[in-house]
């Protein structure tokens, strides 16, 4: 049995705050059993260098960790002067899971950030953000959709995450610090409203895993992210209606 | 009439929600109006090099905002990477404030870091930090003095801090950031428990400011410190008792 | 038909030159097409300080591109004053692969460090630097076994990596640059001799991606690693007698 | 009795060397007691971005030590690769005073930035850099002003900076080093020659202070800064007569 | 009797592989005995901010060693987010001495960019580079030149360099890194086609030297790279006759 | 007829303050026209890591220009967050030519780290910092002498430094900015007391030199150097004579 009496296939309870930022153009704080991220997100009229004049928007994000967010306190990225390779693997994930439900043409020339600031860590806090910060993004290109009229919703599906991994002989969902740092397998999952896989990585530096956990892995994340899409649609209420409206899945 | 009908020498109201975070050693979270801060303490069992081998402890502090704590997002120091003079300048009178309530002899060969991350800034950051940093230190010092039994309890005063300003002619207490940017003169004060000052920063970039104005913004400043001080106390509840009790005021 | 008339399950071919390096303790030139890596390893009587004393070593990689690697001249990132995000992705990749077949204990309070400069890319660079890397490493250890006369050889079991993609609807092994750049799923898969996963980086950023597609890639990357390995097993001659021969897949 | 026979409100002696160098638009040699200082001032025809196409000027300020000026040889900031946050701090405080006498309307799109570089430190380092920077930029201002016939001089009134403390239980005027170190309260002050406040910053750290001391510290700091006034009114010769003639203290 | 049997005035044999890069416009892989370089130039239509708009070009070089390309692994520069001064002196020098051979008048607005990157370094990495980078350059002003029809080839002049120092009292040709640890004196001659010298380097840090060593050292460098300028005439075939045609030594 | 009717083969007026900082161990100001370095020295018990535990000596120099040394402004190195190439070069340069002269072993396990801060600059400030390094070195050196009762006197011989160039026809010696920047080759020469070359390094960027004109220069550059040996001879007084008097040209 695992910690807090959870079956194998069950996550953590997932509790999500809208709009707790009076700023942002969308923002959520996204609770998942004792991970908690706060995401923003931040609408520019402008996009980077490398795509101007194109007609066409860009969705980036970032990531941190607030020292305390952890058991020991980790030392500032601003304070070491550089982003640890960690950090920017995670970040970069957020914005190409990110990207892969939003049609950018529609989008403008327009750049949404996402940030996703982790104020307490449990384990999952990529999976998390990016649950998060699809709501927090949905939100912001909802107003910004109003505001300019855009004659097609941006947001083409649903967006969710969750980690699964394999501890002692068990497939596990959902896995929180202690599970995940006795785990032998690791696999993080993004996966769309459709039901079709966005990003997988898979990681058995501990002991490599065969195609049987693997595809039991691959079953277990699916239950878990339809389960965190229904929530998502609970707490955007008319905005789900929009989403994939459009043109879903035609992206230009 | 101020914004919300707040009267002169009316501060804004204070929210104080304490141990939020279940990692640290002592954390804080303090809403004055709508900014708000995350103090989190943590207790290392080590010095910083210069002070090895003194017998004494130490006490620092770095602050931080999120991305979107305000109006328009700010990029990330971490990014940067480096911090910005307003950062520095503003964890070095954080960390300095700290230190003269604080028997650093009593505290040990420890270090004392307070983190104050600022997830919404509506005026008055740094002295809001330095109000919930006391918080958060004195928790986290209290379960030190448990654990190792220290004979004087290392904490000698009360500490908190607010703003004041002269707003076209008026002298106001505890602005926000609209009242901010229009002051001619802001001011910042730190003051003990026994009413003695331990930073006074006034700066009349836009206005020179006279010697009657200044005594009128220290008055304003007592009674919204002596006030702050008050609800310190009540959500301390027995760790008020000790504060100063051991050798109050005399330092090592 | 696909550039160089190969078939879609039909790997580019891959040339291996042992030992280029005059000074390292195990070096390989692998080209795979167009694309090459000079990979070099390093022995190290030393652990990173997170590991001392523990009596088990390390291994790490790093990564690098030539600035004219590519059809467009890059800046350096030693010029940038920093790493980028995808370097970072990418060598902490290699080292964790790597670390997967080596029995750390075996290894003892040393470091191997594989570094992989791309000399010349046509996709694929980092599934080559992996398979090379292998190699380096191999010979390397091999060298220290001989010296140190290690009682269990270190290298558990063999490891390659190859990317896979889909392109239009078809599922291809091995993509160069020009596939890679119209594919819309794109997949790297590192696997041991035993057949078994260590790392999937599967990411639909242009389209999500099925379980049927998924499956199938799998499939070609199997096929592609396979070979792979036969390859690496003659260029390290008597070495391959010894992977994986003390307690093979037995790590500590 | 002080170090030399000065009285508690004596200033060391203060020696100004004008235009020691051949290239700035205006430089000073400041000497007070054994702190030197050489201010350059150079003129920009630019703003900053953040001030672009608002028709006003700006003014800033750098500061440096060099790395001998002190007992023990000093780190230079550009081995270490980043601005301490004293030096930060030092230069915006440098910056805002001056801004604080100057109609940047008056100016024009230009600025003024002003460098102090520590020859040799005793104590006094910022204070003395504020009170030679204003000669410095005072001087440039009249080159500029006679260059581009300004309607109305831009520099509003004078600018002077001293320290004050209390030792012991003594209130001091200008603390040398020796007696900084073993100051319990130290305060600088900025004051115009109007006679009002620009800046105070106390600084309590060993031992928190009363409404009396800063009563008096601000006493002995009017005294010590009048004097100073004196001494830039006699170096500047006929530029004195059009400080603050325009329009004085009315700042756009 | 030096290593290998060679004479005090022989250089290592010297072997030139012409562009074995598939992108660059020039380049070249270089071995001086065991020292070797990869050459690569590329041509970009623009030139640095300094140059804008004057009508002429710019040659410009960077150099940079592999980590094993030492006995003992080197730290990566980028790794260190910082050039060492070593690598800044070298890649200053190759840029000015390719310089002084182009006629930047004739080139246009462009840039020639010349990477030289170490793969193996047994001693006159510096020399070895320029020698190389000559070459690319002059392959890749070639292409240029044809491309964009110029009127006047823009190389004026062969470049060559190579080492010449005094180990015990014996002035040696071409030192490879055992002899270079051990010479008193050390110098870099670097000579056009036309005898003429564009940089000396001579260092006696160990031991300085008299006018005599210094000739008897700039008879053998003389010796050497003219020898080398017959090699790279050989490998530049048609190239060569270009060299130097339009205008030579004559620089706008 | 050149500035200030100077003949072709006559230096600037050099002048020399010394111990004009009361904390170094040494330190100078030379003024050469109108280039002007304030050189100190400092001596430090302890030597960099690489040379720990061989009973040897360091020394080492650092060299930065004041922001406005020269006629435009130019940011600091630490703002720009690094030093320049053309500070590195330089200050390694320093560094080498003066460890020529000195024995280390007689120096003990100590660094004299020399500070070269250009105050003004017109023209040969490298060759102007090892005149003054020299002078600020051996008073150091002298002081440490004294006080540990060295057995032998570690300065081993004179040091100086001058410039020589091409202008137009004529070989010129002590070039300033002016001649310079019209200079077709321009060489830097550090000679000994002894009259050998420790340092020789020609540039001739715009025009190569032949061997004649290298001739030319180097006897304009021992003209000179002897000439600033003699004054350095004057300023030192009765250091002067312990210079080279142990084991002079003896180094271990």
């Amino acid at each position: 049995m695992r910690i807090n009496e959870r079956l194998a296939d069950q996550r953590r309870p997932m509790n999500l705050t809208v709009n707790p930022n009076k700023y942002a153009e969308g923002s959520v704080y996204i609770e998942v059993g004792d991970t908690k991220v706060l995401c923003t997100a931040t609408v520019e009229e402008k996009v980077p260098p490398f795509m101007k004049g194109q007609g066409r928007g860009w969705v980036t994000a970032e990531y941190a960790m607030l020292p305390r967010a952890t058991q020991t306190r980790n030392q500032r990225e601003s304070a070491r002067g550089k982003l640890t390779g960690r950090t920017m693997e995670i970040q970069r994930l957020i914005g190409r899971a990110l990207r892969s439900v939003v049609n950018l043409q529609a989008l403008g020339e327009r750049t949404v950030i996402i940030d996703c600031d982790v104020v307490q860590a449990d384990g999952g806090t990529r999976t998390t953000s990016i649950t998060g910060a699809f709501i927090a993004m949905s939100i912001a290109i909802n107003k910004l959709a109003q505001k300019h009229n855009l004659a097609v919703f941006p947001v083409t599906d649903y967006l969710a995450s969750v980690s699964v991994g394999v501890v002692g002989n068990e497939l596990l969902l959902d896995l929180n610090y202690e599970e995940d740092s006795k785990a032998k397998v690791d696999m993080n999952v993004v996966m769309t409203g459709e039901g079709k896989f966005v990003e997988i990585q898979g990681t058995g530096e501990e002991s490599p895993f065969s195609r049987e956990e693997m595809n039991g892995m691959m079953e277990l994340a699916e239950k878990g992210i339809r389960e965190m899409i229904a929530q998502q649609q609970e707490v955007l209420g008319p905005i789900a209606l929009k989403i994939g409206s459009g043109q879903a899945g035609k992206k230009v």
